[in-house]
C-alpha cells in the first residue's frame, strides 16, 4: 500500500485525520473503543450478507415489465418491494403523490423539403431479447413536460444546444429566431437545449443521439455490443430541473392531494417549445440535407456525412399533443427505528421507476438497495440494533423529475430538518470504478469505508481502483501530485439528476451518491433496450459490483447509525472550499484575460484576417471588461473553517482519549445535533437567486448544465454569465454560509472539549 | 500596424535587425543605398506583372492530362514549359535522367473471410468534369516502390502505424507478425508506415484514406465539395526517402546514363513487405469484418462503424506485381546570367510530373513558377540585368521520390557547392495563408518580402495575415506572447517532401519553400480528382493566390541575386538554435520524467487496476531510466553563433553607412561566399548515422516522420529512440557543426569591418 504516504511526510492536521481515516479498522471514526470493537463486528458481518444471485433475481424481477410512473407493472413493483421489505421484518409503507404526467398523443417529425422524410420514432425488437417486445406497454419514445406545439420552419444544426454553441452560430451570422434547432444529446442536461434553444427564439427542438457519442463510435451496437442502435431513442424529462424538481404544479410543497382543478399554466417548469428525441436513423436524412457552412470541427458527429450547420434547405413539421394527466406516484418507505437516538434518521433511497424496463437506470440500484435491506434483516435477527433509525426509500416518479422524493421532501421538511442525519442515493450503477459524490464532510467517511470494500475484478480495495484511475486520468504531473500526496481521495460535488437534489438542496442534508461505472459508460440509456438482457451481456452481468454497491453504501450507513459521535470531518470540506476560491479566482482571471484577449484580437483585425473567406462572417464584438472582484469575505470565511476544522479535530481526539461518551449523554445528543444539521449552515433560506427552490450555498446544479454541479453557485454563475455586478454580493452571501458553519463546528469543538456552547 | 512593435521595447540588437527588416522599402537588407533605389524600382514593377489569367492558362494546360514521369504528357509538358521559357527570352534545357520506376502489371486486394470482397480499386470518373474521364492514360492506384508480393493473413488496423502505435496494440497483446496491417493515411509521411510495419514483422500492408481525415469529415466530397469522395485514392512512393531520395539504383550520384543492367536488390530504399493504397470504400468492408479490442479511441475514423483492431478474423490477400522499368526524366533548366557574378547561382523551382492530372500537387505551383519566369523575361526586355545568375528548375519525377532535383543535384554536386546562394521551392499552393518554411539564415528576407506582397482576399500583406493566424492557432497566452512581441514571424524548418530535400539536405544549400495553405487542407491529393475543375471550384479558383505566389517567389529571388550583400542574417538563426537547445533539454526532461512515472505506476499496480478487465491487457515493462545528458557544448556553440551573429549585424550596419561596395570588390566577393556557403558549415561530409547521403545536422526529415522535420536531428532522435548512449556523442558533433557556422559569420562580420580575415 503506498496509500497514505509516509508519516514524515504529512502535517500535524493531516496525522490528525490520518488517525480516523487509516487506522479504520479498530477505531472507525466517531467511534469510541468499546463501541468500536462491536461496530467492527458487525460489519464484518454485513459485509459477508450482499449475495450477487440474490441482487440479479431483484433485477429481473423489478425490471420484467415495462414500469414507467402511473403504469401498472410500476404499482406491481411497488407492492413486490414493500413485501420485500415486510418480508425481511422491516416497517414499511407505501406513500402516495399526485403529479403532472404528461403522454403523448401524437408525434410528427417530417422533412418536408428538399425531400419529405416522416421520422420513424420506434424502437424495434430485438431477437433474442424478450422484453423488448413489450411493446404495448413501452411508452413512446418522447420528452416529458414538452408543452404541445405545431411548428414548421427551416431546421438548425445547434451541436448540443448549450449557450456556447449560439455564440459560435453567431460567428456566421446565423440566427435560430423562427427556426427548428436540432440538438445532439451530451454535455448539459437535456432540459437545458429546448430552455437555452427558447432563449434564442427557436420554435422547435429535436434532439438526438449521435452515434459519436453513444452509438457505433463508443462500440458495438446491441445487441453485438452495449451500445446505442440507429433507432435507438434516449427519452427524458425536460421540465427545467434547475429552477426546481418535482410535480411542476405544487412546487415547494407536497403534492398529497388528488387535485381535481388544475391549469397547466401553473406548471413554471415545463418547456416554452415543442421538444421531441429522435434515433440517430431519423437524424441522418434531416442533418444530410442541411447546408450554409459546414460545422465547425468539434461539432461534428460520427454520422457518415458532412455536417452543416443549416438554416435549411431541410424544412421541419414538428407536431406533438400530449395528454395531461394527473398520476399517483407510489414511494415505498421502510423503517428501522434506532434503539438509541430513534429522532436521528440515516436515509438511504433510489428510484424504481423507470422509462422503460430499467435494468440498469434505476433497478441496479435499486436491486443492491434491497439486498443491503434483506441483510440489515438478517443482522436484526442476529441481535443488531442501529442506534439512530434507518429510513429506506424505492421512491417513484424520478424519471419524470424526482418527483417521488422531491415530494416525499417537501412533505416531511420540518421533520427531516430537525431528524435527518444524511441522505444515501444509489442511482444507476454498472462496473468498474467507484463514483462517489457529495457533501465533503463525508468524504473521510467515504474514504474509511470504500478502502474496506474489495473491488470484484482487481481485489483490491474499491477506493485504490478508484484513486489509481484519477492518477492515470490526470492531465498534468502537478494534478498526479496533488492525488497521491493528499491523504483523502477527493469525492466529486453533487449537481442534479437524481434524488438526492431535494435533500441537499432543498433541505441542506449532508448527502452522498454512489454507483460503479465504466470507463466507456453504457449506450441504451432510457431506450427499451437498458433491459435485464443487456444489462447481463454488457453491464455488471454477473452482479458482483452490485455485491460491492450493497457492502459500500449497507456500511456507510451502519457508520452513520452506530457512531458515538457522527463521522463528519470538516478539515476535507474546509480544503475543498479553499479550492472553489481557487477555482473561481481563476475563473475570473482567465475571463479578464480572454476579455482583454479578445479586445486586442479585435483592435488587430485578427478575427477577419483568420476568418475563411469563403464562409459567411460576422466578427465578434468585444467582451465587457471584468472587474477586478473582492473574493476577500469568501477567503475570511474560508480561513475560519479551516481553523474551526482543525480545532473540532483536536477536539475530538482528547475526546476520544477519554474514552467513553457516557458520561454526559445529553452533551453528545447536543454535539451530534450540531453535527447532523451543520450542512444546514451552507443553505440561505431565500434561496438563490432566479430559483428559490434551491438554497445550499456550496452546491447546485448549473442553470445552464443541469447535472453538473456549481459549486459556490451564485458566485460562479454571476462570473460565467457576465453578470459581473453581482459577483461581490454574492460572495459575500456564500461567504456568510461557510461562516455560520465554522461557528457551528467550533460550537462542536467546544462542547468535545467540554466547554459550555457559546450559543444555542 | 501594429508589427513591429514600438522602439522602446526593442533591445538594441533587435533594433538592428529591424533597420533591415522594417525600414524595407527604403533598404532591403543587403542593399547600399544606391542600388537599393534601383532595386525598389524593379521589384515595384515586378510585383504588377504577374496575371492571374495567364497562370490560369498555366494551370490548365500543364494539367490537361495525367502526366506521370515517363507518361507521353509528360514530355509534352516538359516540351512546352521549354518552349515558354525561351519565348520569354531565357536560356533553357532539358536535362534527362534515367531512373528505376515501377508501374503496376496486377493489383489484387479480397477479403477471403468471413465473408469475401474484392477491393475495386478505381476512381470513377465524375459527371462535368472532363479530365477524370482519361481513364486510359491514368495511372492505376498504387504505391510505387513496393516489392512485388502474394501474401494472405489475417488483417490487423495499426491506426496511422506509426511507431507509437505498435507500443498501444502490445497493450492489447496483439503484435502484427505474419499479418498484414492496414493502416490510415496522415500523421507521416506513407512510405514510413510499410517501414514500420515491416520492422514489427508484418507480411503486408494496406493504406487507406480515412474520411474522418480527408473525407466527408472534413467537408463535403467531391463534386460536391473539395473532400476525397469515397471511392478516391491517395497515390504515392513508398520508397525510403529518409535514408535516400532519387533514383533508388543510384544514391549520390547522378543516373545520367540509360543502365541496360541493374539489378533490382541493388535498389536500397524499396519496402520490405508489399504495400497498397485503397479507398474508404473499399476499406469499408475489411474494417467492419475486424473484431478483437474496440480500438482506442483517438484510433476511430469516421467511418459508420466500430472500429475494431483485430486481428482477424478478417483474411485478406494482398497480390502485387510491378513492371519494373527504367524511365528517363526531363528536367527542364532556364537560366538569367548573372550580370556582376555570375558564378553566384540563386535557384527556383518546381515539379512539374503528377501523379495524375496534378492541377495543384503540382501545377498550381509550377504554373506561378512559370509566371516569374515570363515576368523575369518582361523585366529583361526593359532592361533589368540580375547581378547573380538565376536559375529556373521544372523538375520531373518529384512523385517517385524526388528524383529530377536528386539526380540534377547529385550531377552538379560539386558546381552547386560553390555556386549556390540559394534554394527556392513551391509546391502545391492553394489559397488562404502563406506557409513559409527553411533555412533560418533567410527567415529576416522572408519577412521583409512577406511583407510587401498584399493577401487577394484580406487587403493586408500575406506576411501580417500569416502572423494573426498564428496567433490566433496559439494555444497559450504565452505563445501568443511570444508571436507578437518576436520582431520577425517564425518560418517553420523544412523536412522532406519536395524537391528542396537534395539541395537543403545533400549539399547544405540554404532553401526555402513557399506555398498558401487553407485552414481545411485539401482532400484530392494524389488522386484523378486534383485536376482543374476541382482546382477551379474548391482551391485557389481564380489564381488570384497564384499571383501573390508568383509575386513573393519572384521578389525574393530578385532581393538574393541583387543584393549588394547576400540578405543573410545569423540572429534569427541564432536565436532558432538556441530554442532547438531549449526544446531537446525540454524533451529530455519529459522523457525522464514519463520513465519515473511509469516507474511508479508499474510500482503501484496501476496499469493493470485501471485496464478494462473485459480486454486483453499485457502490462507495460518499465522504460530504462533516462540519463541527464551533457549539453553544454550545444549550448557554447549556440552562445558563440548568438555572439558573431551580433558582430555580424553591427559590421553590417557600419558597412551600410559606408555606403558603397565598389571600393574593394574582392571583399564582397569574399563575404558573400561566406555567406553563400554559410548553410554549408551545418553540415558534416560523413552524414547522419543510418543514413549518410544527409549531411545537414540542424534540419532532416524524421526517420520515423518523413515529411516533418527533426531539427539537430541525430541528437533528437537519439532521445526519441531511447538511444541514450548516443547523445552527449551526437551533441557535440551538432555543436561543431554551429560552432563552424560561428567562425564563418565572424569571419564575415570581419571582412564587412575592413578587418583581414583569419582564415582562409
Amino acid at each position: 500500500m503506498k496509500y497514505p504516504p509516509p508519516m514524515q511526510n504529512i502535517s500535524f492536521l493531516a496525522s490528525l485525520v490520518l488517525w480516523s481515516a487509516a487506522a479504520t479498522v479498530s477505531s472507525p471514526r466517531g467511534f469510541l473503543p468499546d463501541t468500536a470493537a462491536r461496530q467492527s463486528q458487525w460489519e464484518k458481518q454485513y459485509l459477508a450478507l450482499p449475495d450477487a444471485s440474490v441482487i440479479r433475481e431483484n433485477d429481473r424481477v423489478l425490471s420484467a415489465e415495462p414500469h414507467h410512473l402511473g403504469s401498472p407493472a410500476d404499482e406491481k413493483d411497488a407492492q413486490w418491494i414493500l413485501s420485500r421489505f415486510r418480508e425481511w421484518g422491516l416497517d414499511a409503507t407505501i406513500e402516495t403523490f399526485y403529479v403532472l404526467f404528461p403522454t403523448p398523443k401524437e408525434r410528427i417529425v417530417e422533412m418536408t423539403s428538399p425531400t419529405r422524410y416522416r421520422a420513424v420514432l420506434e424502437e424495434p425488437p430485438v431477437a433474442g431479447d424478450p422484453t423488448t417486445t413489450q411493446t404495448d406497454r413501452q411508452l413512446p419514445t418522447y420528452n416529458a413536460y414538452s408543452i404541445d406545439g405545431d411548428v414548421t420552419a427551416p431546421l438548425v444544426y445547434v451541436n448540443y444546444g448549450v449557450p456556447a454553441d449560439y455564440e459560435r452560430l453567431e460567428r456566421f451570422g446565423i440566427d435560430v429566431r423562427g427556426k427548428i434547432v436540432i440538438a445532439r444529446y451530451g454535455q448539459s442536461w437535456r432540459g437545458i437545449k429546448p430552455k437555452v434553444a427558447a432563449e434564442h427564439g427557436a420554435v422547435g427542438c429535436i434532439l438526438y443521439s449521435d452515434p459519436r457519442d453513444d452509438g457505433y463510435f463508443a462500440g458495438d451496437v446491441y445487441p453485438r455490443g452495449g451500445f446505442r442502435p440507429e433507432q435507438g431513442v434516449q427519452r427524458g424529462s425536460v421540465a427545467d430541473m434547475p429552477t426546481y424538481p418535482g410535480d411542476p404544479l405544487t412546487p415547494g410543497v407536497g403534492a398529497t392531494q388528488k387535485r381535481e382543478h388544475w391549469k397547466l399554466s401553473d406548471a413554471k417548469t415545463l418547456t416554452r417549445i415543442p421538444v421531441l428525441p429522435i434515433s440517430y436513423g431519423d437524424a441522418r436524412p434531416l442533418l444530410a440535407a442541411l447546408e450554409g457552412p459546414v460545422a465547425p470541427a468539434e461539432w461534428r458527429g460520427a454520422l457518415p456525412l458532412t455536417y452543416h450547420v443549416g438554416p435549411g434547405p431541410a424544412q421541419v413539421h414538428l407536431k406533438l399533443a400530449f395528454d395531461w394527466k394527473i398520476v399517483p406516484a407510489h414511494d415505498v418507505i421502510a423503517r428501522i427505528p434506532g434503539s438509541t437516538w430513534p429522532d436521528e434518521w440515516v436515509i438511504h433511497g433510489n428510484h424504481y421507476d423507470a422509462w422503460v424496463n430499467g435494468a440498469q437506470d434505476p433497478i441496479s440500484g435499486q436491486a443492491a438497495l434491497l439486498e443491503e435491506a434483506r441483510a440489515f434483516g438478517t443482522l436484526l435477527k442476529k441481535g443488531w440494533r442501529p442506534r439512530r433509525t434507518i429510513v429506506l426509500c424505492a421512491w417513484d416518479g424520478e424519471e419524470e423529475g424526482l418527483m417521488g422524493s422531491t415530494e416525499w421532501v417537501e412533505t416531511h421538511a420540518d421533520e427531516l430538518r430537525q431528524k435527518a442525519v444524511a441522505y444515501l442515493n444509489t442511482d444507476s450503477s454498472d462496473r468498474g470504478f467507484l463514483a462517489a459524490a457529495g457533501s465533503h464532510s463525508l468524504e473521510a467517511l467515504v474514504n474509511e469505508v470504500a478502502s474496506e470494500v474489495e473491488d470484484p475484478e482487481k481485489k483490491i480495495s474499491i477506493l485504490r481502483r478508484a484513486r489509481l484511475k484519477k492518477i492515470d486520468a490526470a492531465k498534468t504531473p502537478e494534478d498526479r501530485k496533488e492525488i497521491r500526496d493528499r491523504e483523502l481521495f477527493r469525492i466529486g460535488a453533487l449537481g442534479s439528476g437524481s434524488d438526492y437534489t431535494p435533500f441537499l438542496q432543498h433541505l441542506g442534508i449532508a448527502s452522498l451518491n454512489f454507483s460503479f461505472e465504466p470507463d466507456d459508460g453504457g449506450g441504451v440509456y432510457h431506450s427499451i433496450y437498458d433491459d435485464f438482457a443487456w444489462y447481463t451481456h454488457f453491464a455488471d452481468t454477473d452482479f458482483t459490483f452490485g455485491r460491492a454497491l450493497a457492502q459500500v453504501s449497507g456500511a456507510t450507513v451502519m457508520r452513520l447509525s452506530d457512531a458515538d459521535v457522527l463521522p463528519f470531518e470538516f478539515t476535507a470540506l474546509a480544503d475543498t472550499v479553499a479550492k472553489y476560491i481557487q477555482e473561481l479566482q481563476k475563473l475570473a482571471k482567465e475571463k479578464r484575460e480572454a476579455a482583454e484577449e479578445l479586445s486586442r484580437q479585435i483592435d488587430d483585425g485578427l478575427p477577419q484576417a483568420v476568418a475563411d473567406a469563403r464562409q459567411p462572417f460576422v466578427p465578434p464584438q468585444p467582451d465587457p471588461a471584468v472587474p477586478y472582484f473582492d473574493f476577500s469575505s469568501l477567503e475570511n470565511a474560508s480561513a475560519a473553517l479551516t481553523a474551526a476544522a482543525r480545532e473540532y479535530e483536536l477536539s475530538l481526539a482528547k475526546f476520544r482519549e477519554k474514552g467513553t461518551a457516557s458520561e454526559n449523554p445529553a452533551r453528545v445528543v447536543e454535539i451530534n445535533r450540531l453535527l447532523r444539521t451543520s450542512e444546514r449552515a451552507l443553505t440561505r433560506a431565500e434561496g438563490l437567486p432566479r430559483r428559490p427552490w434551491f438554497v445550499h450555498y456550496l452546491y447546485a446544479p448549473g442553470f445552464y448544465t443541469g447535472y453538473d454541479a456549481k459549486t459556490m453557485p451564485t458566485v460562479r454563475e454571476s462570473i460565467e454569465e457576465k453578470q459581473y455586478a453581482e459577483v461581490n454580493r454574492e460572495a459575500v452571501r456564500t461567504a456568510e454560509a461557510i461562516s455560520k458553519l465554522a461557528s457551528q463546528v467550533r460550537e462542536a469543538a467546544k462542547l468535545l472539549n467540554g466547554e459550555s456552547p457559546e450559543r444555542r
